[in-house]
């Protein structure tokens, strides 16, 4: 296959060697000159951008190669899933416990990939699975992207725990409470329990919310320890995607009426309010059944 | 409450630190010496024993009282859940994702308590909840007993791929399927199905299987680098439950028909079958729909 991949973060780039290693035509283009990609002679167009970037490098992408989406997150200003973006051509995700550094490194790892169009999803399996990198084929879409999106938000909130020295027992606790919101997210919006229970789910939570390098729990062991977020984004150095993601993960969830407490935390203390007292808070609440 | 813990391993002893801290009058038994115990006089008797002890410490427990089990394994002879060995008086179970020495030292964390009897586990939640140690109560007694004892198994995996090096990615997918291998378990044993998304199901999972002191994980680090079972737990010089479950789940799980991939692979390794070709034959598999 001819593939252009938009997008040299550390994903992106990670994710060009999966595919030359596969023996594909890889070409990589950075996003602020996709204008100049070859898209009329590509069979495939991986975008690997930040969310905040995805509408508008979409409207640079000329052809009708189908999109393949690596970004994790929604769209920051309409809250949408970033593959109903995509007008025209076929679309599919790509998601699970990836962590970029490993990928690159060649060590072994899984993925899915999502679409409502079986045979794209069929097809790009065949394309990118190897012993080393094994994909399997996911039908929904909407739960794969969901995940993506929510599960960085959850890791802010376990680096958080982190930062507070509350221990591993306390972070376990959190993700597991944060899986439970997220599938109650994509209850709401039509998705598929199972997804939530794996690799795109689970399986990306708990490898974001442990990976010591992770940038999202960086981010939220920073801001738990003291760090405004903007001084967390710039200390990573790279995108931090929960940090865009929460406010529109929450507002969502409000217009559609659904309870994500977790969420509802991390944006309150993005907004400058303090840690201590939200986890005391937490803590103080009289407990039920589970 | 007067209450008699018996074992005097790491969870005996930060379990016995939480009671007190209840202020509830506490005596700690050696199991060697459990028949010195002032059973009659107590309002609970709490097992903290290895689970190839329980069946004979329980002989030993004179009195009425209540048992609450902190064992995490199955019955090694039988494959019998730990609580079926209880026989004229109510019983409960306690779990979670409980590293002792975060208990121990005072740390946040969160347990759930399942006993078919609602009015024990009731009781049990009001006397030993705390802003600190949370309970939360849980009618899915088989569920939390079966995630207790699963969860060791599949953290030798994790311990395992540590050991190969194999990174997060791999461990994060390795869990995943290990919380569908658990789930899938339970639906043949009656559990039920949000257990194992629960505290007791992927809370302890994920802390057994990430937290760098946990005795399996540990276990199965050793084991991949070279060490004989016997040699990883004499260096780890406490009891290492998912050692003597693993057979014992495979077992149950033959016999009820329910296939348990990861369980199947421990075994044959703790059988002296090399760990790396097992690994590379996984990863060699077609893959397909996740």
């Amino acid at each position: 296959m001819r593939i252009v991949v938009v997008g040299t973060g550390a994903w992106g780039t990670a994710f060009a060697k999966v595919l030359r290693d596969r023996e594909h035509d890889v070409f990589v283009a950075r996003r602020e000159t996709v204008d100049d990609a070859p898209y009329d002679e590509a069979d495939l167009v991986v975008l690997a951008v930040p969310s905040h970037a995805f509408g508008e490098v979409l409207e640079h992408v000329s052809g009708r190669a189908p999109i393949l989406s690596l970004t994790k997150g929604l769209d920051p200003g309409s809250g949408a899933r970033l593959s109903t973006l995509v007008r025209g051509r076929p679309v599919a995700v790509l998601s699970g416990p990836n962590m970029a550094e490993e990928v690159g490194d060649g060590l072994p790892g899984a993925a899915v990939i999502a679409s409502e169009d079986e045979r794209l999803a069929t097809r790009l399996q065949e394309a990118i699975n190897s012993p080393i990198f094994r994909v399997y084929v996911q039908t929904d879409l909407t739960g794969v992207e969901l995940c993506g999106a929510a599960k960085n938000v959850i890791a802010l909130a376990a680096g958080g725990v982190d930062g507070l020295g509350l221990g591993d027992n306390a972070k376990a606790a959190l993700i597991t409470r944060g899986l439970v919101e997220m599938a109650r997210l994509g209850e709401a919006c039509g998705a598929e329990q199972e997804t939530f229970a794996g690799l795109a789910g689970m399986g990306d939570l708990i490898v974001t919310c442990f990976h010591p390098s992770g940038r999202n729990r960086r981010a939220g062991e920073m801001i738990a320890r003291g760090a405004s977020p903007d001084k967390a984004r710039a200390a990573i150095g790279q995108v931090v995607e929960g940090l865009t993601t929460a406010p529109a993960l929450r507002d969502l969830s409000r217009r559609i009426g659904v309870e994500l407490p977790i969420t509802e935390g991390v944006c309150s203390v993005l907004d400058g309010h303090p840690l201590h007292e939200l986890a005391a808070s937490l803590m103080g609440r009289r407990p039920t059944a589970e």
